[in-house]
């Protein structure tokens, strides 16, 4: 069986995507060629890939197809959040449902999960491909979306229920990626477990990272972002705890309404901020704990440590 | 193992189905159970248990679970129909999409889809699904619906291409029902491979007997629909061959536009009926020669010629 370098399966895991998306029949290609244009830094992929190194520090093509699969699942829940979001742009490009119509919006993030689980479910080891339960991830997911949706504007949500939202919303697919991984390079069930929980607390960290650096981008004005997640109804962690410490404002909040001045400043107040990342920080040491207790090979370790401070932006 | 007749697996489709969507997490269950009003003769879970009867005519658990899981994948990919039509009523009933807004829409189908995987990932011979392959199936359904949307309003539309979009947007599942249940009863490779023929061409006589009605109930008027295929842009194989036949007429369409009922009158003298009836005639046979092949019991054969004149409308 072939083996890759990291370096080499990252590569790969671009190209497998590409392809994935290129050589779609014609009359869909047009549509999703527009997606690679407005493609992140794979942090998913890289958890895969990462998670499933062995004592030798390679990994397996099964890893370079998972890893490319579950970019795909999550592009195809970008297509379908666009439309749901009514967004315009993301990272800068157009959006299909803006450039192509809500309806082959639609089809075309039915037709990416497709084709992401097609790519899962020709693994080699096929039976990998039943232990990873990614339909399971998938519903957990659609779940946190529409627990998103439904509670949108709502100024009574409760911090349990925020936490509960992104842990679908977000945390779920990078669970599935360290969980992914783990089960590839043949980890026990009980390292398996681990890799989740890890996987889960980082995707918890990225998403109230997400939402602290929407008050300060607004702060700051550096990228000034269209809409703020208040503007789109959503409303987050550090709001959530300026609420509870200022009932006043919240009360304000229902009946007159407030300006994105007045919700900077009342976040400030109450320290919105430096609560939510009092919560990161407590993600955090449970991930890195997790994380040792794994008797990694050191690149592996420095590796998953690397993921665990990106997704608290502690490295660029 | 237990076994169950085909009447009771029948029923017993109907409660995994409701099962599935009523203890769904309470956020979503709302929404999933507004759908099984609109639940029709579930012909999907019929050709799936049917195509999964043993010797013995019985069918089992496997075989149940396949068909409600099919079933949910068919009511996904209505739900999501349903946005891209913009349509209020499916059945009788105000869709998913009318009654909650296209957002919770996209949503309910996404997790429907991953229930319906769930479902059949979590098949006591797990190796079973991945012999099914319903990715593939799921792919093959997206596009012709894509293919359908591009063509939309498409007067030059081929026969040929008309041919493909049906074979995508209703053959692939039905092709799906009966290979999944050829494949769960052990059926050899090359049988598997006839029970999908059977069903490709069950699925492709479906809907063309759809197109045919869509116009004989407006000439008629019995159930007067609220829009005409045509009038949603839909061109279906009568009008197709009517314009091949007429090309006068295909020009009018492009220049001036052409009435409901200019369109039934020039169907009706170009014999587009007659002629797509000639397209099923041939499927027909086709279909039947190859049960034939599969020297079933008699209640298998039996059954199975049931469905396929059914979908030819022989019997009610």
């Amino acid at each position: 069986m072939e083996m890759f370098t990291y370096e080499k399966a990252l590569e790969q895991v671009k190209q497998e995507i590409n392809q994935a998306l290129t050589r779609s029949p014609r009359m869909i290609r047009e549509y999703l060629t527009h997606l690679t244009l407005s493609q992140g830094k794979m942090i998913r992929a890289v958890s895969v890939l990462t998670a499933a190194l062995d004592q030798d520090g390679y990994c397996s093509y099964e890893a370079i197809r998972v890893a490319a699969a579950i970019e795909i699942i999550h592009l195809s829940s970008l297509v379908h959040d666009d439309i749901i979001d009514n967004a315009d742009l993301r990272r800068g490009h157009e959006t299909l449902q803006k450039k192509y119509g809500k309806r082959t919006a639609v089809i075309c993030g039915d037709y990416l999960l497709s084709l992401a689980l097609k790519m899962i479910t020709n693994l080699e080891h096929k039976n990998k491909y039943l232990e990873i339960q990614i339909p399971d991830y998938i519903s957990k997911l659609c779940l946190g979306e529409l627990n998103q949706h439904i509670n949108n504007h709502n100024l009574d949500l409760s911090m349990f229920d925020y936490i509960k939202i992104i842990g679908g919303k977000t945390a779920a697919l990078f669970e599935a990626s360290f969980f992914a991984g783990a089960v590839i390079t043949g980890e026990s069930q009980k390292n398996c477990k681990k890799y989740a929980k890890i996987g889960y607390y980082i995707g918890m960290i990225f998403q109230l990272m997400d939402d602290c650096m929407d008050f300060e981008t607004t702060v700051e004005t550096m990228k000034k972002p269209v809409q703020s997640d208040y503007e789109q109804g959503v409303i987050t962690l550090p709001l959530i705890y300026t609420f509870f410490q200022k009932p006043e404002f919240a009360r304000k909040a229902k009946v007159e309404g407030i300006s994105r001045n007045e919700i900077n400043q009342a976040v400030e107040d109450a320290k919105g901020l430096g609560y939510t990342r009092s919560i990161v920080t407590r993600y955090y040491k449970k991930a890195e704990k997790l994380i040792q207790s794994l008797s990694l090979i050191a690149e592996k370790e420095d590796k998953m440590l690397s993921i665990l401070n990106k997704s608290a932006r502690m490295i660029a």
